[in-house]
């Protein structure tokens, strides 16, 4: 272990499963991703480590595992037996390697390190940056406050639907699509992550349908209905769409950022005037496995980096696979307090209706979240009116500590979205 | 299944594990990533499936697994027992959902896929377009071709190294390194992936000093080394730092794709005018463990798209998990037709010195690649200039199918280097 310097650094936190001590793959890891490795390099100099090399904070260690989590040809080959080790890890990575970058920064946290040989397991589990260092990247510039302030509600959850078909719709389908949303005095839509700029219909067709329809429920509500529209695409279009949104009177732009990637993001992010909904999609890709990838505290926390607003987090109970305690606690890592940047606005669906709103308020303990429901308020059997009025009166009963059904009694939308999604 | 129908369709192959039929599953796969799910949508019309809905081409049906490779609350909640279904599914999806957008290609077919409740496997094996959509997306301006006129190599493999320490040299000691690697006559030098624009020492003031003394060898070799200049950042910074490349004479700009990301990849191959180096770290995350993720060769038709020109694909018997079979399916994957799109320069690296040229070359059966050595060229006991000999003799051997230790007998620097990195 280094002595301890005087130089601002930022930490790393892994988990990681290797055929040699946990102290050991440490020191790989520290070096491989700074300024060197076990081999005595030429250059490598007392004072090139003293300011570049990562420094091993700590080694939790944990139980061995008998058979290794992931594959390699490199310990079958060095012919190791027995048991791996397995550990969680802190790394304390100089800033002055890195700088306000964000790939360098993904490529010293999350680049080589998951190919080394001796490892068989490693998953960055969180991150941790000095505030001042984070103050040089741009972080959010909406975050829950911006977002509220974009769509007009504050005090509950902001309620919200999806358009679907995810893909098909002709622009004025669409826009037939959001003026019954809108009627059914709803705060927030979203384009599906499918739908961007096809070539059967294009952006510039859905905007010029829809954005009309926004503006003739915005007089009537007092508000603006946030619709959060796909720009997905080149660097130049995503621009061009942000822009065209602003000018059309749009209040929000949506992304998938694990494919436009970090410095797209951050390049939209830097250009933007409007909050950025971050669509997640490919996210199981990066964490299904537990040995692997990225935990979501992490992954979110780079992202806030990067300047995304909003950013999706499952729903309880939804069709997707996530347990429901991950699902809370990737909400509350939104809202948790990171360097100095701004809370990001949990974006909660999948499966949702006003039955889930109870257990998202106990748990989350506050009403920041973008709840949305598609058959739960699309499917609701008195319409779409009363699926948005039901979601909210589930919130209502959330927030007054009121079981549902009690709530139900005076209250028709609630009660036939029991009957129909609980029926007992 | 749909009727068959005359629209331009790209297909998108996957293992999936799943707790329902594998017929099933690619039917909630192909509808999830289109048009509609296995719910009746109001609007999704026969009209509409027509057009928009994925179609399942094939189900290959394989052993079900007792227990799933990743868990799923879902299947947990649902009274899932019995065994894991298993296939290979390939899905044809309508050019028209999607166009020319790399992050609404991802977000189909890698997109939400991963986190559904009933997958407790998934990856993406391959991809097919139809060359005239291919042709939509911007491509490799350079390829093998490209690369090989650039660094004016022909006829045998791009010998190459990278600079070490990874981090913490200054400009001046960089090009102290890259002076002695010149003159022993290398092909190629990169800079790691952990150096772009450190504050302790900026891209500006690393390219000031080197670009001189590649100029300087340039004249002399007739021929100038390729420097392949870590440029990554955020999107101004990689196109000016593009810029400032091509203006000092340099012939090569390299990336961290993944964490650059799809959208700032393809519009730097818009604005270059020099190949791009793709440096895939973190690729571990993405395709570690067999059931999740991506398959090589899909990854790098998705970059091919983006239009990269070298992609890193390890070396045999290198310090990585990776078996050699997949590190050789890998190059071969760069190499081969797609689409229409020019072939991509495989880069090899890791653990390499020129014990691995025979086997590289019989299995890739072709010299082209760019075969980079660290401590095979650095750590050459007669030095560097003997290290880089000893790379070009050892494929020299190779192409003649001599074996490494009769070729060596009348040549000094091959034979120092079979006594230090393999005594018998």
């Amino acid at each position: 272990m280094s002595q301890p310097v005087a130089r601002p650094e930022f930490i790393a936190r892994y988990f990681v499963e290797s055929s040699v001590p946990s102290e050991d793959i440490a020191q790989v890891i520290a070096g491989e991703q700074s300024s060197g490795t076990f081999l005595v390099l030429p250059g490598e100099t007392e004072a090139l480590k003293a300011r570049s090399r990562a420094r091993v904070l700590k080694v939790d260690r944990l139980p061995p595992a008998a058979e290794p989590s992931l594959a390699s040809a490199y310990t079958a080959r060095h012919g190791h037996t027995g048991s791996f080790y397995r550990a969680n890890i802190d790394i304390a990575f100089p800033v002055e390697n890195v700088g306000a970058n964000l790939p360098s920064l993904l490529a010293t946290v999350a680049g080589n390190l998951f190919e080394l040989g001796e490892v068989t397991g490693l998953r960055l589990l969180d991150l941790d940056l000095p505030s001042d260092y984070a103050a040089q990247f741009l972080g959010p510039a909406f975050g829950v406050e911006g977002t509220r302030t974009m769509a007009g509600v504050y005090g509950r959850p902001i309620i919200g639907t999806i358009i679907k078909p995810s893909i098909g719709l002709s622009a004025e389908e669409t826009a037939v699509l959001v003026d019954g949303l809108c009627g059914a005095g709803i705060d927030f839509i979203k384009d599906d992550e499918l739908i961007a700029d096809p070539p059967y219909e294009r952006f510039a067709a859905r905007l010029a349908a829809v954005m009309p329809v926004l503006h003739r429920h915005a007089d009537r509500l007092g508000r603006m209905p946030m619709y959060a529209v796909n720009i997905s695409g080149s660097i130049d279009d995503m621009l061009r769409r942000h822009d065209a949104v602003l000018a059309a009177g749009g209040t929000c732009v949506m992304a998938s950022i694990n494919w436009a990637g970090f410095a797209a993001i951050a390049h939209l992010r830097q250009h933007a005037q409007l909050p950025i909904h971050g669509h997640r999609n490919g996210w199981g890709a990066f964490t299904r496995h537990p040995a692997l990838g990225f935990s979501f505290n992490a992954y979110q926390k780079l992202w806030r980096l990067a300047g995304v607003d909003q950013l999706h987090v499952n729903g309880l109970r939804s069709k997707f696979w996530e347990p429901d305690d991950s699902v809370i606690e990737s909400a509350r890592a939104l809202l948790a307090p990171f360097a100095g940047l701004s809370p990001l606005m949990p974006v909660s669906s999948s499966g949702q209706w006003a039955g889930q709103a109870p257990d998202l308020f106990a748990q989350l303990g506050c009403t920041d979240v973008m709840h949305l429901a598609g058959g739960g308020i699309i499917g609701h059997p008195d319409g779409v009116a009363a699926g948005v009025t039901s979601m909210r009166e589930g919130w209502e009963a959330a927030v007054a500590g009121e079981p549902l059904h009690t709530y139900a009694a005076t209250r028709p939308a609630l009660r036939q979205a029991l009957a129909h999604f609980a029926p007992v």
